[in-house]
């Protein structure tokens, strides 16, 4: 787990900023839930694998000794997401559409890039099963990314039950659906041997494999758009599968909706998209940056797990950002603006003697009335001293306070790149500083 | 521990937002840690209740079995700022002034008001033993408060060594010191009597009770102001205590120092404010809000737990708001400005039929263009519902788009509190909706 010293606030809360700005704009609405669920609500819910992963929390007091946990710490942001549909129920509206940024634990080990506590940013639309709900998914992703400066992306999307169609058809036991659809979705990173070694693990025989590798290993990314012959094509082979023509239908709406957004000509259908959930029942996204591998984010509708603490079916459709991953890429490229503070003030007040602390006190309210960051610095050492000070934080500008102006109600303002100086009435050093700082058109 | 739904956050998110904002002003920088310490950096630093307190967290994998904990939540953010300094003592300046601001974890038994999860926001100076350093924290609390719209509070301060010269005076044991100063700490909410008996169990003599209540049940909060008169009765009272001199001399420095900011008259010496934690070893301060009992906040100087994991000394002063706190007393008391969104858009778009939801979705867009916050309703409900749901969750204007307007490019707008509508070209709605949202001055 890892401190953030300030350049690193700084940068997340940029890019956490504009992703709830967006979000906003589209009528989401901020959610936070506390960082402990009972361990009950979190058990059976992540498989075994996420079971091993979930940090328990040992019970207290007397309890201590027991060597018991009954709490434990939020491994997602989805499971909370249903826990508080079914207790708050009364207070939520049946149209419930709502963003939640907040850091998950899971007991990883650690790997680079990979931490043990990560911050998800999710947005989930609760209560239809419109596909307006996907395609506005799409739209207020596309605007982050675009928001936050990445020009080339694609948005693939494809559908559960065009999956369950699909894998049919290559002749996958119905049992294996779920399993197939796991190791499918890692064939980028695991390429197509591992994924066939894996696939004949699990029971999948080798015609089968074949014919799976030949639907999915062919297309992926490589797909170049969602156009209408792809769909046909597809329209023509399930024209007798029920479910996978709705799946088609619903895909070419979402497609259809998103013409009007900035997501325009990002969505791709993508057969090859399989994503890990097991909870997925409809239409599922991915997200994908150029010259990245891997996705910065993804998700799709799931109609079945929300009414899971409730008892009440209630569908439900969302997308994950990958906060950790935007902040590794962007910094990776320098994509931050160059506006992004990376100092800790404006201007620095320099102290010359304890006598004079009290005017350095007055001029920094000053100035900072006027807009500034402003750090006094609060010991009398040698001038050089402070002014290296401020020079090895970056602070661009020094105020100096001597006898003189203090007896002239002026103050010197020390421009240390550009190495002048300049003295002003303190009422006007402020707006003489901001103007100054302000880069040029 | 609690679940903050839209409204909580946008409350929460507005009180942290000034906050912020005043401590950039002085230079403060942000700093974030995890949320899970190891175990042994926590224990042994709260006392025996705070071990008590503190949340542990299982070992994981084959070690779970075991039932020892060796991690644990955040229990202030104190000592991960000490354990900060000590891990990252080359990257940080030897001046450091950081605000933190984030949830911490006790495992107190909940009762009214106090939650196990809860915010707290610190801001602290290291590096310096400058009484400049306190009269900022004053003056930057005072911003705080003020911009909260708070209009009468009044800054306590004191001095660890004053109280330890008072304490001496009254004739209390050095080795009873601290014990005391727990008890007198209580006497605004305990009461004379409980106090008295407090301080007999640990061993207090009644004469030496009797000087004590007269030290410190007489003044309190009461005492008018800072005034000279005040000061220089102490002044005569330890004229031959070096310790306690200074302590006075520090105190009259940062009065004199606040004077120039706008902690100005807000500032009073109160020499029976007694903080709670050993830890202090100068300058104490608390604030408080008139007619309210406790306090929002408090802090003070304490020079020697910074240096406790890196085995440096490093001079340290901060001051702790309590958010909490903070939020109940605005929310009791309607201090929340009437143009916080309370409400999920600035405008809906209703939906007619499935065809017209491709055009919805486009005229969405162009009002967010314009900065308008815009839920798009996603089923072809009767118009009735859809009105309805809008008026329900307090959404002001509700945008309708059927077949008329989309053939002629407009779109018909209606105002849900003033009952009317008007219709208008759709790229000309967002500034009509904008303008019709600005309060009136």
């Amino acid at each position: 787990m890892r401190d953030f010293l300030p350049e690193d606030v700084r940068r997340r809360e940029y890019v956490i900023g504009i992703i709830k700005r967006v979000y906003e704009r589209y009528g989401f609405e901020p959610l936070e839930t506390p960082a402990v669920e009972n361990l009950e609500t979190l058990l059976g819910k992540y498989g075994d694998e996420g079971n091993q992963l979930i940090f328990k929390i040992l019970k207290r007091g007397e309890h201590e000794k027991t060597g018991e946990a009954d709490l434990a710490l939020r491994y997602d942001l989805t499971v909370p997401l249903a826990r508080v549909v079914a207790q708050h129920q009364a207070k939520l509206p049946r149209l419930f559409k709502r963003y939640q940024i907040q850091p998950v634990w899971r007991a990883d080990r650690p790997a680079r890039g990979r931490f043990r506590e990560f911050y998800q940013c999710d947005v989930d639309s609760l209560g239809s099963t419109s596909p307006t709900i996907e395609a506005e998914l799409c739209a207020a992703v596309a605007d982050v990314l675009t928001e936050l400066g990445f020009d080339e992306f694609v948005i693939r999307i494809n559908h559960r039950q065009l999956l369950t169609a699909l894998l049919e058809v290559s002749g996958v036991d119905v049992s294996l659906h779920s399993g197939v659809l796991i190791v499918l979705d890692k064939l980028d990173k695991m390429g197509p041997e591992s994924v066939r070694a894996e696939l004949s693990s699990r029971g999948v025989s080798d015609s089968v494999c074949d014919s799976l590798l030949k639907t999915f290993a062919g297309r992926g990314r490589h797909l170049p758009s969602f156009s209408d012959d792809v769909l046909q094509q597809f329209f023509d082979t399930f024209a007798e599968d029920p479910k996978a023509l709705a799946a088609l239908r619903n895909l070419k709406t979402i497609k259809e909706l998103v013409g009007g957004t900035s997501a325009d000509k990002r969505v791709t259908l993508d057969v090859s998209l399989a994503r890990g959930l097991s909870y997925y029942t409809g239409a599922i996204m991915e997200i994908n940056v150029a010259d990245l591998a891997g996705s910065l984010g993804g998700g799709g509708r799931y109609d079945n797990l929300i009414g899971m603490f409730s008892g009440q079916d209630i569908p439900a459709s969302g997308f994950s950002l990958g906060l950790e991953r935007i902040l590794v890429v962007m910094t990776e490229r320098g994509m931050f603006p160059p506006t992004l503070a990376t100092t800790p003030a404006d201007v620095m007040l320099a102290t010359f003697d304890a006598a004079a602390a009290g005017d350095a006190m007055r001029v920094a309210d000053i100035l900072r009335a006027s807009g500034l960051r402003v750090l006094v610095y609060p010991d009398a050492d040698r001038i050089g001293k402070q002014i290296k000070y401020a020079d090895g934080r970056g602070i661009p500008f020094v105020a100096l306070l001597g006898g003189d102006e203090i007896k002239a109600g002026t103050v010197t303002v020390k421009n240390l790149a550009a190495q002048t100086q300049q003295t002003y009435p303190q009422s006007a050093a402020g707006a003489a500083i901001r103007e100054a700082l302000t880069p040029r058109g």
